[in-house]
């Protein structure tokens, strides 16, 4: 099974090698699948993010490694969780909670047997490379949950707020919460929010009408339109929402249904 | 076979590894090759000189996965087509159109079989996952290319105009086609130009030798030679050809052959 | 066995991609893992940092393929050289030589067997792509290194000058070696100096405790200690030291063994 990959550790020391190191002394075939190394240091948010737009669309089975670590070395707990769709293993901290609290078949354990670490010794700084990698090494090669240390209760588990819409006359208001590299901003309202007719997004003083790709536009102009996430998205065709915009994670924006129009059917 | 990514997507988004993700549910085996993702957005002619660039140097049989699709949701079609040398999946924007005019053993389909897509309803804004990676990921199990969708002519497909070099009496002007991350700037004059005898460069107020390596000059030097492409470039030994003189895609240079040095041998 | 890479091509060109075809073409089966792609251009001295922190945690038997080499094309040697660990391929410019002096078990050939190239006619400017590449291929493949080339004097191989800290009265004198994309500051002061008891490290005008990991202190807050590569680190708790204290490599730094606090065993 594959091991997907998340963490803020970038490309340019050695240490998302070193960990895949670890992964491949214990498991030379899973295939190692990078989801991002480039997550803001430390930026929890987008992190849960990043594995919950990812998570329907690797195999049933894969193993989540998510090292986003402020706490390392502290009393934050190591956890592995189990859930429907495979195994996530990483701090609990909250960056995994974007995927598990809705589903039904979760269960939770603590990283606590040495036996599944690089040795009886971790270092204080670099819980990747010593727990977390060689523990998702040995999930993939089929290790029971179990085994890795005792069971926890999954209500326990820390997670982080989650942006929900709220409700307006008419219509949502909610708030940016990532911004991909085309400057694309992607909202906290899902897509079913706006799956019943005509719609449109206001961002400070501009409305947007709500369409369904980026073509259906000119070059340059802005539109609003469901996200490859599943998420209401602030875009512009071939530019960038978030230099036009100003636009940053927690900015305010405001999504209206639109009267339907008049039926043109027989 | 292995799988070649090209994208415009960058890495700090999960989009690539949701691409993979698809690929890996249908085929555990390939071994899947970044070739870049770091293509400037919806740059079509960077990605055409990436996939020109690297094309000679994969297996026979690697699926080329290219996805800068600014037309994404739009009336362009989906293709593959495959060549003498592999397969190559993409929008039919001429992204695909650096490797294919000079086969003769080009066939070419559209990509409307939605049993090879990962469902009946790809979303409006990411084919490469619901359309593209899907399609790689069956190429590369062996499905047959006609399975895909009706064979479409190709000289229908849409090509990128190529940057001709023009001859001039004693040599040939051409034009920057691409600037590597070391500066050193790629131009439109083949290697075959400058194959018979010494030859200079010239760009803006300055005129360069043609030489064989970086290595021939002095640190900080400037120079010009054959790159590892295959095309005339324009470099500065440990430095930056781009930052020294300014260049960009597209700015004109002039190739001049000069005379042979008399002979020395008996 | 894996093939592990270290080059300064960055991920912006199709430069590691190129290699990889060519290996995946000889050795479709090897893991092949990044270590890193962004070592500053022809900086010699980082691409040795990376090997050394990476090597203990890669399998026995691994093969590292490290392409900095601004002498390509001139007469600097290729080489490659066996280890207790594994093998080393890339340019005789010192670039290899963090890992193998300690070592008792090394062996070293100069690559001039042109069969395990990718060509008998090599480009002046890609040794990675036409010799390393493959030559790391076939290694992987099982061929014996003195297959690759005469064997030569493991003690004519070029050394960079290594760091070594030099000893003071009640402690050490040392200098920033690397600096991560944290901002933390690895120095040349090794673990084992300061394993006795508790010290300081002074850097400019700032003196800071030594202690443990990151979440010790709070957060913002400068601190001292070992880091996963086995130095003495200055690091600030979700923060930058880089920032904070302007460091860049080279800046001498101290380290004071502090007095043993009385025991307070009975």
């Amino acid at each position: 099974m594959p091991i997907a990959l998340i963490t803020d550790f970038g490309t340019q020391d050695a240490y998302v090698g070193i960990m895949k190191g670890v992964i491949v002394t214990l498991c030379p075939t899973a295939p190692l699948i990078d989801l991002t190394h480039a997550i803001p240091p430390q930026d929890l948010v987008a992190a849960r993010f990043t594995l919950l737009s990812a998570y329907p669309y690797l195999p049933t089975g894969t193993v989540y490694l998510v090292v986003v670590d402020p706490g390392v070395g502290t009393r934050r707990r190591a956890i592995a969780v189990q859930t429907s769709r495979g195994f996530l293993v990483g701090p609990d901290n909250g960056v995994l909670s974007g995927v598990w609290p809705n589903d039904d078949r979760v269960e939770a354990v603590e990283l606590t047997h040495a036996d599944y670490w690089r040795g009886a010794h971790p270092s204080a700084t670099f819980h990747g490379r010593d727990i977390f990698a060689p523990v998702a090494a040995h999930l993939a090669n089929g290790v029971a949950l179990t085994q890795l240390g005792p069971t926890i209760d999954a209500q326990s588990l820390v997670q982080l707020p989650r942006p929900a819409p709220v409700a307006l006359a008419g219509g949502w208001e909610g708030a940016v919460q990532y911004i991909d590299r085309f400057g694309n901003a992607a909202t906290t309202i899902p897509a079913s929010a706006v799956d019943s007719g005509p719609w449109s997004l206001t961002v400070g003083t501009t409305t947007l009408s709500g369409t369904t790709t980026y073509g259906a536009v000119a070059p340059g102009t802005a539109l609003a339109l469901v996200g490859s996430h599943g998420f209401v998205e602030i875009a512009i065709n071939q530019g960038s929402a978030q230099a036009t915009f100003g636009l940053m994670v927690g900015d305010r924006i405001q999504v209206t249904r639109l009267p339907q129009p008049p039926s043109t059917a027989c």
